[in-house]
């Protein structure tokens, strides 16, 4: 319970104090063999050392021969040539004789003999030869220096006799996670244990961009044992990362060694996530301490680790490919922090619509689902909805025009489908999020999705889907893609300890229940059978505890974290859990009519009808599938 | 001499004949670790294995407590809490006991005692905690079939408990460089020989593509050697390519020893360059013959072996970024062939121009130089000036839109200049193409290029540059920029063994002379003289044979190719030759007024005024530079 004192420097202030006085002018050239000098930076201008050709040589398959000998030959004056007197043969690339100055090509001689050939026009001097210094000249420039080598620049240096250049070197990168609960994958796992992996994101970063990731092993908060392994990577590598401690907690010692080993020009960015961020320097060499969470550690290392990296190798820092989107949800944002916001995006109805992820630094998913960031700038209270705002691509903008957005109920099997997708020959992909169906219903209204899964029970008339779209959606017309019958039901401990058999029975057992949240079709079912059978929100304990999907309902059950939950059987399969059904469901796809001509709905389609969908379907259990891939106007 | 038959399949015909029946369907996969697992493609779908976190966390720096026991609490109405009765202290991260369902942070505490707080303020349930799976939850989908991992990625299924994971294999690509001509890079080189370096290039690409190179050691023309190399190279990898003798030509074995081990399944591909390309297959692996030409090859690679390599791993094609220009010149094709056309491209008063480079197939220096690729379909017979075209790009369209084009007179110190402008924090690129004087003024006059170097005598007033602007270009309003008054002289052999001290000397002497191109400011001065002195072309032998450059004149007199040649002191001296003076000349850059404000020709013109250059230049020799940088109305 300490408390936190950090600077709050903003983020190009922070770069621009930093990078320049931390990047080496010496020690960090090397000479390479040209043969492996793929994407090495040059540090000297490349001049050729010889001509390519370095001859004059044949360009045809034909005779050498001299010009003037060739002069007055028409079709009814032909000259009459002589083998090793008049010419020689060549092929292609051969040299040219000095004696001779052109060549004829085979398809313009009259052959006579082995030793004769006749021709019947004249040869201009110089013709089809390739003169010496065709390709290159001696003392030609091939590249200029910081010019990261290209396969085609290999082959322009060794044809002009370039065996070996001056590149930058490629900075070894040493990272040291830090931590006493950070455990290595693979570990065998208690409660408590974070397994680490930052450093591995960090590994393929530094690699990416040039630098040679050295990954040391994990050190648990002890300050000496730190130190001790920042002083071995300073000696080891040319830059340092400290991955965690690097806030001012009671645990976190990165600042302080550093201040004791040598300087620490920033403690404390003004972004988020990443704030808690140390910029130092020991020996002249970079040291850099970075947040724990994996967001915030993404952050520094694509804002600041990266530029350092490109930096020290002369690189050229490519812009970040941006395009324009309009914003679905509002996005609030502090005055104090340039915030860096993950969107997926999806191009509906040719617009393009920017969601915002998870903006939790521990969700390391919202990165992995990520298409774009949005920067919110520290001078910005937030985004409205509907806002067109510029979006750095993280996906490229080709990927993000294939795909299929779909916004509503989760189902394990749209997981399914995502990857049948994958596995097509168009290069389609479908994104879901899983915000419940009646989520879906309104990002229908609202144009930001190509379709919503749902799964809505008129409790009037015991229909699904139907008369809620036609409530709703009143602009738009939509029909409804047929897909699944599925069984709702309870989900418990494996061999059901607590015995539950109905709703009646949670509150009476008083089992801690898990739900899910408002506006998911499964929460309106729950609410639908409770007030059937009377029993009020109190008598539950738990029902206030709100889950996304059925996978985290299924493993809260599973880990003991709640009694039940109400959920899908696949779900329950999955997490090993036992099921009480409670009824059939009819989970759907809700599309605006205009998009079943799009390519990519009617993939889905196609996908969903498939035998491996289906095969997939039945593997998982709990699911009919009779007329799946059906569209019904709505 | 022998006949050629090769059928003319075209590109996409060849490609679906092939590719699909040439892929392994097995075999090409295997298990790594994920932590080695950057840049591969899955093979499968990627579900996690267990939550993260997997257990209840706490989000915050406080105290987990139970939420019952915080109702009621206000300022008025603050509950004291005890230590290890009410609750515990946690660290962000730590996991939450399972009696408690709360975190209150620090922030919200009064301590009263070690073991004593006060809070005031009610907590809800499962605030301030991670829940069992908010990143990952058990058997999610992380990531689909068919995925290129990134290093985010990586995260995530180490995080889901993933520590292995299923890809495609890094195809194996065996390299076989055949002709009895080429040898090694850094041999003792004498003439005929040609220096084999195609197999580095396709070293790269392969690298760059995912697969793994193997380069096989040169097999010179001889069936049996060449078959012996095929078939251990087939035994060791999983495609082969075999590099020149893919013709038919007398020494062309390829395609024999292919049909006589397996299979080739087309023989001669309608594109330019690149025709005589073989696909053949050999136990069921991809063999493929690459024309020898660098070009050829390189166009063959790119558009035939990167699919055959991509579609072993699954690996995604990106689609190649375009970019509409207008063309500068007219380019001629054949309705035989599609042909892949380089061009220089530059972003010029806003409308991006394309020049064509050379169209040889064995330069290798167009690749080097060209930003984009137009293709020329099969059904065209070419491309007029001024039409509007795509271009494919090969350079990032942000670097070409930071491309100063230079069109004009060839001096050696262009290239210095474009080094320093690499050097230099701005991106700019300096991009010079050597057409000549009166090629420069007419590339102005067409808006193409951002300046034009000129060196143009006018005989009448003696003065340089001014004139031809005026008497060329009316349209636009022209500056000029003031660069270098150089020598222009003689260039001949080391001891000048012909004893030529002018003009005069040529003719009588019977000297082997090399000229400039028409439209040069050299060839211009040439003529002058000559006209002063009464010599006549045809009394000048080689009058006729023109190359493009100083430095190539320089280099065919250093051969001994030609006895002499008109050019500058720099050359001269680059080339080790002796050099008689003829007479000075102003060097300039004519610009169009309104580029003076373009930051890359002001980035420009500091270049040429910094003392880097003014050192270049006296290094380089022959050059005055009083003034230098110093603009002038015409």
């Amino acid at each position: 319970m300490e408390n936190i004192f950090l600077s709050n420097m903003e983020l190009d202030d922070a770069l621009k104090l930093y990078i320049k006085s931390n990047l080496p002018s010496e020690g960090n050239k090397e000479i390479i063999s040209t043969i492996d000098s793929f994407q090495r930076v040059t540090s000297m201008p490349v001049y050729s050392l010889m001509s390519s050709p370095f001859y004059n040589s044949s360009a045809m398959d034909g005779i050498a021969t001299l010009s003037t000998k060739t002069f007055n030959a028409s079709e009814k004056n032909q000259i009459t040539l002589e083998e090793n007197i008049d010419y020689v043969v060549v092929d292609t690339g051969d040299p040219i004789p000095k004696q001779f100055d052109c060549v004829i090509m085979v398809e313009d001689l009259i052959k006579i003999s082995g030793e004769k050939v006749k021709i019947y026009k004249s040869a201009s001097p110089w013709q089809h030869i390739r003169t010496l210094g065709e390709d290159i000249v001696e003392n030609q420039l091939i590249i200029p220096s910081n010019h990261a080598v290209r396969s085609v620049d290999i082959g322009a240096m060794l044809a002009g006799g370039v065996n070996t250049i001056e590149v930058y070197r490629r900075p070894r990168v040493g990272i040291i996670p830090t931590g006493t609960e950070i455990v290595e994958p693979g570990s065998d796992l208690k409660i408590g244990d974070i397994v680490e992996f930052n450093s591995r994101i960090f590994s393929a970063q530094i690699q990416e961009w040039g630098g040679i990731p050295v990954r040391y092993g994990i050190v648990r908060d002890d300050r000496e044992k730190i130190k001790e392994s920042v002083l071995k990577a300073v000696a080891e590598n040319d830059i340092v990362l400290v991955n965690a401690g690097s806030s001012a907690g009671r645990e976190d010692f990165t600042c302080g060694i550093i201040e004791e080993l040598g300087k620490v020009h920033v403690h404390g960015i003004a972004i988020k996530p990443g704030k808690p961020t140390i910029l130092g320097e020991i020996n002249g060499k970079p040291v850099v301490g970075i947040p724990g969470y994996p967001v915030s550690a993404y952050v520094v290392m694509e804002n600041i680790v990266k530029k350092i990296v490109y930096g020290f190798q002369q690189r050229k820092l490519e812009k970040t490919k941006t395009v324009e989107a309009f914003v679905s949800k509002r996005i609030m944002s502090s005055l104090k922090y340039l915030e860096f916001v993950r969107v997926k995006l999806g191009r509906v109805d040719d617009k393009l619509i920017a969601t915002p992820l998870s903006r939790g630094a521990g969700t390391t998913m919202s990165l992995v689902r990520a298409d774009g960031i949005i920067c919110v700038p520290q001078s910005s209270e937030g985004i409205e909805a509907g806002t067109r705002v510029e979006v750095q691509l993280i996906r490229s903008e080709e990927e993000v025009n294939n795909t299929l957005v779909s916004i509503g109920s989760h189902d394990v099997i749209m997981d399914v489908a995502a990857d049948l997708m994958s596995l097509r020959e168009k290069q389609y992909v479908l994104s879901s999020s899983h915000v419940g169906s009646m989520g879906g219903i309104l990002a229908l209204r609202n144009g930001e999705t190509h379709m919503a899964p749902i799964h809505l029970l008129d409790e009037e008339t015991g229909e699904y889907n139907v008369s809620y779209i036609r409530k709703y959606i009143k602009d738009t017309d939509i029909s409804l893609i047929k897909c699944v019958k599925r069984i709702q039901g309870l989900m418990v401990k494996k061999g059901n300890p607590m015995n539950i058999n109905s709703l009646n029975d949670i509150a009476e057992v008083k089992a801690r229940f898990v739900n899910r949240q408002r506006g998911s079709g499964t929460r309106l079912l729950l609410d639908y059978n409770m007030k059937k059978l009377n029993i009020a929100p109190v008598d539950i304990s738990g029902y206030e505890r709100e889950e996304f999907t059925h996978l985290k309902v299924a493993a809260a059950v599973a880990a003991g974290d709640a009694d039940c939950g109400l959920g899908v059987y696949s779900a329950a399969v999955l997490m090993d859990l036992d099921f009480i059904p409670l009824c059939h469901e009819e989970y759907d796809l809700a599309v605006p009519t205009k998009f079943l001509q799009d390519d990519k709905v009617k993939e889905f389609i196609e996908v969903i009808r498939s035998d491996k969908f289906i095969s997939e379907l039945n593997r998982l259990g709990g699911y009919e599938h009779e007329g799946i891939g059906r569209v019904i106007a709505v």
